[in-house]
């Protein structure tokens, strides 16, 4: 393998479509841009397999990293940790602790991805958990999520955490120069709302300087505008991805369920084809195809275990774009910063 | 007024569309059927006004309850209610304390209406907060979800509270015999979850024969029709609920922006205008025009503050049918067994 500037490890076992899907997506990124380099981790002989099938097995930039163990879906997280030792997982962010990779991207088990890497990364100075953030489309514009599920029973100064550590982010990967911070709760008087959001509100008032806080947002100014990161606890953020997800999957099997009925609308479905082509493309989750767990000293991704080629494909576009540059530095000052004037409050 | 069956209390003042639509709504709601009558609460002149000029001043059915102020939507509930001894909504809900009525349909500020009912109408035995019961429109069917917005810091004992007045709720509303609960979480194996989430799992395993818990639920099977009672705290319950509606709403608006962007896409438009018409009748908020604030003293029914006639005059149909039974009794047998089952677990 050629020595790059920017090697990723990727996990390709356990996800829900399998190792074949997870190359493909990696082929494609290979053809997308020539400066980045690949360490497969995970079964050998498969991976050897899916390399050839698609003529990839003598790519220079490509090199596989065995793994005799995969950690399935279904697994509780800090259990098969401990279980199986030689898991693809583990061995990829091992990758990244020992320096030969410069990110990790997992489409597996996303609880043991977390885990893992909190255990063998460890958490940057100051902070206590690890966020996990994701880019979601709206109408007019990206967004950034945080947390979408990384820690459900999250404190006033771990969402501060995460307020920073997604405003960074939100600087790299939305190129936004001084993102809007809204804190997400039930009603923007003060005085509305509950423990964690009424503190995390006095908090985040005091970090002038260090980030651009909004003050709070209700769940209805989510696909408004008004803020370019929604802030929550892991509990909130991951109800409210997974049910928005899935309200936006029903109702598109609905509306081609009506628009199928007679020949009449499905004529008409014909015609207004772009309408409902330019609807996908501007809601298309694949445009970001990985969330980022932050907060480690280490770069960790992580695709959707069901992702297609097409997310795989733009979510190593992130890494490796991540992988160019060291903003965890500037994160870490700000996260010292923010607790170091935070001290006087708490006590 | 003559002397019926049912009579109804409706806050016709404070809402974002002023009297005259609620009022437009009891006019429709009278029409729909003449059993029942309506208390009107709020300022009198306005009132008389407004019946005048729909022709129905004379309607024996009809009756004004003069209140000289009223709570704005913007107004904090707890410090408004002690300077406005004579709002509008506490008329109101003094006419139910009073047994002159036999429910509130309140359409102005949600947090007046829940301070103000809990205060005059206390919670039934052995329940410590009223909870936010609202009807919701999925793709092939209606649930309940709870709590949306009562209390943002429940505990796992109110938590029980809420999944046996829902339980109940559903029975009434929906017809449904036997309705499924579920937990909604961030993760369907145990241990997956949060504090309250956690504790509030175990009490619901012990209700067997009193409810019927199907276990947890995660985001995305919100609308899969996996349960029919969607269960969760009063902050997640709220900020799922603005959220999703607003994502229909600007959903709503992107694609008809799309479809009007050349003639060609008109035309199909018009062609398939049955099948956006089919989706807009299922997903229609109003179908069940009011909100529930149960586990109190009397029956207490909030619509949106942004209703239009056809969602009061839906409300007024749903709160006349809730008149017409005392399912509270069952409701406050089931909760106090709930009570003591769970007394021994506790200590």
């Amino acid at each position: 393998m050629e020595v790059l500037p920017h090697t990723l490890a990727i996990d390709v076992m356990g996800s829900d479509r399998g190792p074949s899907e997870i190359i493909l997506g990696i082929s494609e990124a290979l053809r997308d841009r020539d400066d980045f380099g690949v360490l497969l981790v995970g079964d050998q002989s498969v991976i050897h397999r899916e390399l050839q099938k698609l003529h990839i097995d003598q790519d220079p930039r490509l090199e596989i990293v065995h793994a005799s163990e995969v950690i399935g879906m279904d697994e509780k997280p800090v259990h098969s940790l401990r279980a199986k030792k030689d898991a693809s997982v583990i061995r990829a962010i091992e990758l990244v602790q020992e320096g030969k990779a410069g990110a990790i991207l997992g489409c597996g088990n996303t609880g043991a991805l977390m885990a893992g890497s909190t255990l063998k990364l460890r958490t940057m100075e100051g902070v206590e958990r690890p966020v996990l953030v994701t880019v979601i489309p709206t109408f007019d514009r990206y967004i950034v999520m945080a947390d979408v599920g990384a820690n459900p029973n999250t404190t006033p100064i771990q969402m501060v955490h995460n307020a920073i550590l997604s405003s960074d982010y939100a600087v790299r990967v939305l190129g936004i120069e001084h993102p809007r911070i809204g804190l997400l709760t039930i009603g923007t008087e003060e005085g509305k709302g509950n423990e964690l959001t009424l503190t995390t509100h006095e908090y985040l008032k005091q970090l002038k300087g260090i980030i651009h806080y909004s003050g709070l947002i209700e769940g209805f100014q989510v696909f408004e505008g008004a803020v370019d990161i929604v802030l929550c606890d892991g509990f909130v953020g991951n109800v409210l991805l997974k049910t928005l997800e899935s309200l936006v999957t029903q109702l598109k099997g609905y509306l081609k369920g009506e628009l199928k009925k007679n020949p009449v609308r499905l004529l008409g479905a014909f015609l207004a084809k772009g309408a409902f082509e330019a609807l996908k493309v501007r809601l298309n989750p694949e445009q970001y195809g990985a969330a980022s767990l932050l907060g480690l000293r280490g770069k960790v991704l992580k695709s959707h275990g069901s992702s297609k080629h097409g997310a795989i494909r733009s979510g190593i576009r992130m890494a490796v774009a991540l992988m160019g540059e060291g903003s965890e530095n500037s994160s870490q000052r700000k996260i010292l910063e923010a607790n170091t004037r935070l001290e006087s409050i708490k006590s």
